[in-house]
């Protein structure tokens, strides 16, 4: 299908058509395309752009990135169909960092698709293809991982994950960070660190930091973070936007137009997608 | 995969299940999945429940079905998906409403697996399969209907429409009926009445309303509906329910818990899943 540029949702229509071929490709699950519908939903009342409060985990997330002393950044079909190029850009910033892939719904041949769109991206080193360890307290696939991976890792960057997963590394004593657009899901009300904002903005906003800094360290100590204020402050946003969306939009009203002004204007007011 | 029962959200993940299966089987557009999970969000945001003013505009939504001379109800692939037996149950019950298969992805295949489903689930005549008019202002495959449907309807009930659609038989001086769980989507700030409800919930509800009044009336006149009220409604449940999530859960803090209580309990208090 053609779209047309005019159309007021074209960046998300755009995404999507590019998530829906993935999937038909095999990369990307169809349950995927479900979270990614989810996510959409919360990014479209979180303003489609990057709260204060958002960035401020994002530099967090950079620092804790630093700290650690065996980082992973785990990866699944989404993220590499969204974020590949952002993906390789934070291993470059982060020497140290692993990349591995990380499926809920794991095929062999979704695992390579994965590992081949990454190093296609510029990511030299892709773990998680054939998983050599597990986590205890998941069910089957879900819980194979990387001896070299996630398994010895001390921090997770999870993005777009499930919450069991989140709450099984946050079990074997892992700092967990997330990254997820609803800030009710259980993976943001249960990771150390929730980054609530979109895939690519953050990926790409906590690679500036790293870039910033010039990476190393690794203290393994990790600097404080208050989560329950970065949710509360995600909630708010939203809370904020439903209001300004919910004032009627009385000129449009008054000069009698059948559809009122695309609700973009009054929700998302100054788009910032990368 | 298989789903536990335990799970947190075992009836989200049933569906979704449902659905994937079905896009495989080609029934559900991958780009439906999408909606399916934006839609997902909402209802989650709307405590997974029939708010009294969507009870309220169910209600409406049943008057004008038995208002209308022509009254069509467009069936797309989620909605087959999802509501079939729903569908075939408001067919019943208001003899009159003509049904039609209305597909934004159309392939002649997915049309006939549509019209499958339905008649499977007792859908008597089903529109559509073959379009024989075009909706003007729209492009290429979406403009096009039943000229015995929805071309030459007065009243048209889009469940999970796309709000160019909507706009585009608005025009033509149709009533248009939404069923969307997103009270900010074009479809829903476009539509004359727009029921802010879960699919399924909304459909079983309009049925019970028509089923009661034993459906027939054809006056042609449509009873006043504030759809402004309506929406702003829903906006407000969604606050209200935001408002309690971000109260902080005291107690579990307290005992140290890693991860919170499940946020189901917290937003969708009384879960009222059909």
């Amino acid at each position: 299908m053609r779209l047309s540029r005019s159309h007021p949702r074209y960046a998300s229509l755009r995404v999507r058509a590019h998530l829906a071929d993935l999937t038909r490709a095999g990369l990307v699950a169809p349950e995927g395309l479900i979270a990614h519908g989810r996510g959409e939903a919360f990014d479209y009342l979180l303003g489609e752009r990057t709260s204060p409060s958002a960035r401020a985990a994002e530099r967090r997330a950079a620092d804790w990135l630093r700290s650690a002393r065996r980082p992973v950044l785990s990866v699944n079909g989404n993220v590499a169909a969204l974020a590949a190029a952002e993906v390789a850009r934070l291993a470059l910033a982060c020497p140290g960092l692993s990349v591995e892939v990380n499926l809920f719904h794991r095929t062999p041949a979704r695992a390579r698709a994965v590992a081949a769109v990454l190093r296609a991206a510029g990511v030299r080193r892709v773990l998680g293809v054939r998983p050599t360890a597990r986590i205890p307290g998941l069910p089957s696939d879900r819980a194979r991982v990387d001896r070299r991976g996630i398994f010895a890792a001390d921090l997770c960057l999870v993005p777009l994950e499930d919450g069991d997963r989140t709450g099984a590394l946050r079990a074997l004593g892992k700092k967990v960070v997330s990254i997820d657009l609803n800030p009710l899901s259980r993976t943001s009300q249960t990771a150390d660190l929730p980054v609530v904002d979109e895939l690519r903005r953050a990926l790409a906003r906590i690679a500036d930091d790293l870039e910033r800094a010039g990476c190393p360290e690794r203290t393994g100590r990790f600097a404080r973070f208050d989560r329950r204020k970065a949710l509360a402050d995600a909630l708010g946003t939203i809370g904020r936007n439903l209001r300004r969306a919910a004032a009627p939009p009385r000129s449009a009203e008054r000069r009698g137009r059948a559809s009122p002004r695309p609700v973009r204007g009054t929700v998302g007011r100054s788009r910032r997608t990368p």
